[in-house]
């Protein structure tokens, strides 16, 4: 039953939200306004501990319309979170911890990055599919370690969306019981009333989907109504749920219901009312009434207390249970287990050629077998993308009988972008994941939405991108990527390999594991390649090295990928010709950078002019080079090996260039592009 | 009633389509197999012209499934369409016209480039979108002049990809009945049973969009149910029809219904046991029996027909309806309205500083009043994007009260890549359509698996992408693009224009409504910028210009948008510094890499060294310059000129590290970076 205290709780979290919005003269008051009952009811239901923001049993709260963060930071505050009032009067400041949208990196109790639209919830599913997969990994019958829930609040943009789409179908098919939604549903969208492009029946799809609704005709002010159907949502078993919540954008304003409450903060009068309505006040700023600042700091140390007796479980968890109580706890430290490069494959010139799709594979197998929380899928591409180790299991509900929900591999059906949402999900449940996910490298870019939030949140997950240029041969260039490279290695804090061997595959997988703070793309050939005669993993993993070395060199080549056997070939081939030439591979842009500056000469010196090799957009090569040979077009459908001559990435093709470049740089002095004036 | 020569054409269809891929030994045999039936009877229904496949009121066929493509050039063979059986013998083979995947630019009859899933359908949505619009802006009471269909086979993989969920959720909002779209529902993907990932309710879905859905329960050879599905949607007003058909992936292979049939050849032995089971010569290839041949040379006359009868009434037209018929004779000429360009805005230094957005706001506008043709709308942020002209009418079924089908303005929700996809179709369906939309330039992104689409397939199109950078302010790093421009300008065939002030905004539209033949990106500003001294439209529409001269600059500043004008106050206070600074604006790389080389040295000359300013990344930028400063981490919520201070992109930041520029190249020889060796 709603008590005085709950109405004036929701009253000072509407308060603060809005009193946010006013100090910045920017951002969203009216989404706050609407949910901030709803709000207050999930909190007050949820386990955490805000002193220890990443304890794992946590539930945990997204927040998909990331503009309505004003209210996350209210609550946050009154949750005795690490962030305070003052923080909230610098809402929307350079360097504050309460910025426009929220972000996982800068605040405590942020679990993931939200703002771009059906992100968020998105991102949600992936946490429930994380802990259905912790927890089935690791529950006994007679010790449980981990039953926590996930809340996601979301609005009209998050379900219009399509990246919503594609991870509300899985959510539903993997039956995530874990996860409550809740539908901000105020029929107000930045264009105005939702009836101008939203008129589809949501319920209706969302049942399609497999889910459980419930509605809640008065999210206003009908708290009892709320708090029940969270406890409906609970008792359902199977099915995910979606909390419709009929709400009025900005509930209580003068310009309540409509558009102008939206983005735009309230004027002086309105925010005047609106604290005398709820007995504040009037010019009150920031106002937590007495009641309430006690009724949350009891709420604080109550909170405390969920993570004290679940310590007391996992504590007898890990006497009863040795091996996996230290599996756990190794994980929960982050700490990956020593030597678990050992076995990862190593190779000479001697052994056979593979694509390094096939070659990742390899990989792939081999830390599936050390690192439990290597877990990864494939966007309906298993078996272009090599992505599943034999015998491994589904993660699947076990009712399909096509898995369990302990499967370490994730079907993630003709999804791209809900894939890469649900990696970042995956990977801000914490517990050391380290999840991939496989498609051809030219549809990570229907992922975009998601890549560029991985390396904005630091999500260490990997993509398994093959198919990564012409070399795809026959299905032409709908699907062969040019741009893709340049796009990908534009985006600060990720890191992009595309090894050119299986020593340099085996070090991409070794990179993307040992970080805890980027995402890492790994592009990948369909095609064969050999293995180099100086290819190193350690080398690979500066990121750039000189793999074909000649003293006095005329010029250095610098590619990636498949291109670097064919340069070899150019080198020799213009050894014949009297030119020497050096060959560097250059695997990853984004490793390479953070070499020590003496390193980064030693490769691409003073005095030798440089060309780049690379069968995609020469944008962004000129960063080390002086001359790019590559392909400023699209490409064409036709045999790999036909498609590389037509376009004349072989050797012949490559040391002709080389030697035009020889002959322009004769004579002339050559300074190494990495010289910056500042 | 199903005719003996029915199933004969259907043999012959099957025959053809897996005959391509035996002799491609690549390629995707299963879908056209099961789609046969259905294929014959839809293009026994539609109305169009082989030997003029462009005539406007043709009914358009989109294969969504794109792989399925062997499917549709059998089509085209038969129909008579310049496609022959010797290129179907070139399958997949380089430069043949029957590439892997189908494009629009290579083959005549192919509507739109398919393969990336989810966009076919997509564009075929926005076929029906221009249809209806055209319909309603040009039929009179009495003479109609348009009434086509547009028809669309997608299969399990493009209803997974969120953009299909977009553009469906919109085509149920729009009332689409003249769309037709059937979903091949075989329960195979490339990872196997669609039980896997996929098991949500599609029918129940396309009904919650609002969407007429129709069960044809044996697709693979009851032709009549097609046909009377066809009937029954054509029928049905008010409402996009969704016919599910249920098929067998590879129908009468002895691989029928499994995975196996997707996307490999068939065996020999299998072939030939399908030929028999045809009654075909078990060795026979590419075989058309001569009843199926005869059929079909009767079809292609019998089809000629509707383009001659629809001629005479537009004859009829164009003497009862003058104006309108001498304006739709224009746009199928493909030529704009003379003097289209003079009520253009141009502007004086005197004139106030307004920010880009604004700007293209005035652009819209006056261009508005003048192109028919010009339509377009916004992803929800038509407040924000400026995008929609005072006074104009939207697009909405007249049930809804909201607008009408002549109306020019799209409200598209919050879809980017819908409306990206859907934009295609638009620019696809002919009648000189320029189409545009808006959305943030950090969401263009969300669009990627549609805009290179445009690029390849050559659609003008145009994104009015605002809040382009850091200057947007507090919404903070989420929507701040870093990397967008880089991705954006690594696209071949892409204009991307960042136009300074309003003569580069005016520019930068006459630059996307002249072209024919790619898509425009135009990048504007939230915050406002001045009016330059020497911006001027007609150099700006040479991609880079000089905008602030100097006599033997010591150094030259190329810039872009918003910090054009801080870098010539960065060039006055060099002055004062005693260095000359010239400053060269670039509002679009594309434009400029197609000067003739010596107006580029005219502009970017040997002998002064080169700095770029753009407050995004810098990837790229040293294709035209020796120093780059930009911005290669994340953005800041914030004022915008905080953040702007705080990056130091102000006169002082840029004249300090322009004149370490000098420095650093002070006696040093100072190539181009236009030289190439090759």
């Amino acid at each position: 039953m709603v008590s005085k205290i709950d109405e004036l709780a929701v009253s000072t979290i509407r308060g603060l939200s809005v009193d946010q919005v006013n100090a910045a003269q920017s951002g969203h008051p009216g989404a706050p306004l609407g949910l901030a009952p709803a709000a207050h009811v999930v909190w007050q239901n949820m386990k955490f501990n805000p002193k220890n923001p990443k304890w794992i049993n946590r539930d945990r709260f997204v927040l998909s319309n990331g503009h309505a963060c004003a209210l996350e930071y209210s609550l946050l505050v009154l949750y005795g979170f690490d962030l305070k009032v003052d923080d909230l009067k610098q809402f929307r400041q350079l360097n504050s911890r309460t910025p426009g949208h929220p972000e996982c990196k800068d605040t405590e109790g942020i679990e993931v990055t939200t703002g771009p639209l059906g992100q968020g919830i998105s991102n949600a599913i992936g946490i429930a599919i994380a802990q259905k997969q912790f927890a089935a990994t690791y529950n006994k019958e007679d010790i449980k370690i981990s039953d926590s829930y996930v809340y996601a609040f979301l609005g009209d943009g998050c379900l219009m969306e399509g990246v919503s789409s594609e991870t509300s179908s899985l959510a539903g098919h993997l039956q995530l019981d874990n996860l409550i939604a809740f539908w901000d549903d105020n029929r107000i969208s930045i264009d105005g009333d939702t009836n101008c492009a939203f008129t589809e029946n949501v319920p209706e799809r969302y049942k399609a989907y497999g889910w459980n609704v419930i509605e809640v005709p008065n999210a206003d002010t009908d708290l009892d109504a709320i708090a029940k159907a969270v406890e409906d949502a609970k008792q359902t078993k199977g099915k995910p749920t979606l909390i419709r919540l009929i709400t009025t954008i900005g509930y209580g304003s003068l310009q309540a219901g409509t558009h102008g409450v939206h983005g735009a903060p309230l004027k002086p009068d309105d925010l005047k009312q609106l604290k005398k309505s709820w007995g504040f006040p009037e010019e009150s700023n920031f106002y937590i009434p007495e009641e309430v600042a006690d009724y949350f700091a009891k709420k604080v140390v109550e909170n405390q207390k969920y993570e004290n007796e679940w310590a007391k479980v996992f504590q007898q968890y890990k006497q009863k249970y040795p091996k996996e109580g230290a599996e756990v706890q190794r994980r929960l430290d982050g700490k990956l287990p020593e030597n678990w490069k050992e076995k990862l494959p190593q190779f000479t010139s001697k052994d056979k050629a593979l694509a390094t799709r096939k070659l990742s594979e390899g990989v792939i197998d081999a830390i599936y077998g050390e690192l439990p929380e290597f877990i990864g899928g494939s966007a309906d591409l298993t078996g272009s993308n090599l992505t599943r180790v034999e015998g491994s299991v589904d993660f699947q509900p076990p009712s399909t009988g096509l898995g369990d929900y302990a499967g370490r591999y994730i079907r993630y059906g003709v999804r791209e972008h809900g894939m890469g949402a649900i990696m970042n999900g995956i990977a801000a449940f914490g517990a050391n994941y380290r999840n991939y996910g496989g498609t051809f490298l030219n549809f990570v870019s229907y992922a975009s939405g998601a890549v560029r939030l991985s390396a904005l949140s630091g999500h260490p997950v990997i993509w398994v991108a093959t198919h990564d240029s012409i070399g795809l041969g026959e299905d032409g260039p709908t699907h062969q990527p040019i741009e893709t490279l340049a796009h990908l290695r534009a985006i600060p804090n990720m890191s992009v390999y595309r090894p050119a061997d299986g020593n340099e595959t085996t070090a991409a997988y070794i990179s993307a594991i040992e970080t805890n703070d980027h995402p890492t793309v790994i592009a990948l050939t369909r095609q064969g390649l050999p293995q180099l005669e100086n290819s190193s993993t350690e080398e690979a993993l500066k990121g750039g090295y000189t793999i074909h070395k000649v003293e006095n060199p005329d010029i250095i080549i610098v590619s990636s990928g498949s291109e670097v056997s064919i340069s070899i070939d150019a080198a020799k081939k213009l050894k014949d010709e009297g030119i020497n030439a050096s060959v560097v591979s250059m695997p990853d842009f984004f490793t390479f950078d953070k070499q020590p500056q003496s390193y980064q000469f030693s490769v691409l010196p003073d005095g030798v002019p440089i060309m780049s090799v690379e069968v995609m957009s020469t944008y962004g090569w000129s960063k080390y080079s002086h001359e790019q040979f590559g392909l400023n077009r699209f490409g064409a459908s036709g045999k790999a090996s036909d498609i590389y001559k037509f376009f004349q990435f072989t050797p012949e093709g490559i040391a002709d260039r080389a030697s035009k470049t020889v002959n322009y740089y004769k004579g002339k002095t050559v300074l190494s592009p990495l010289h910056h004036a500042f």
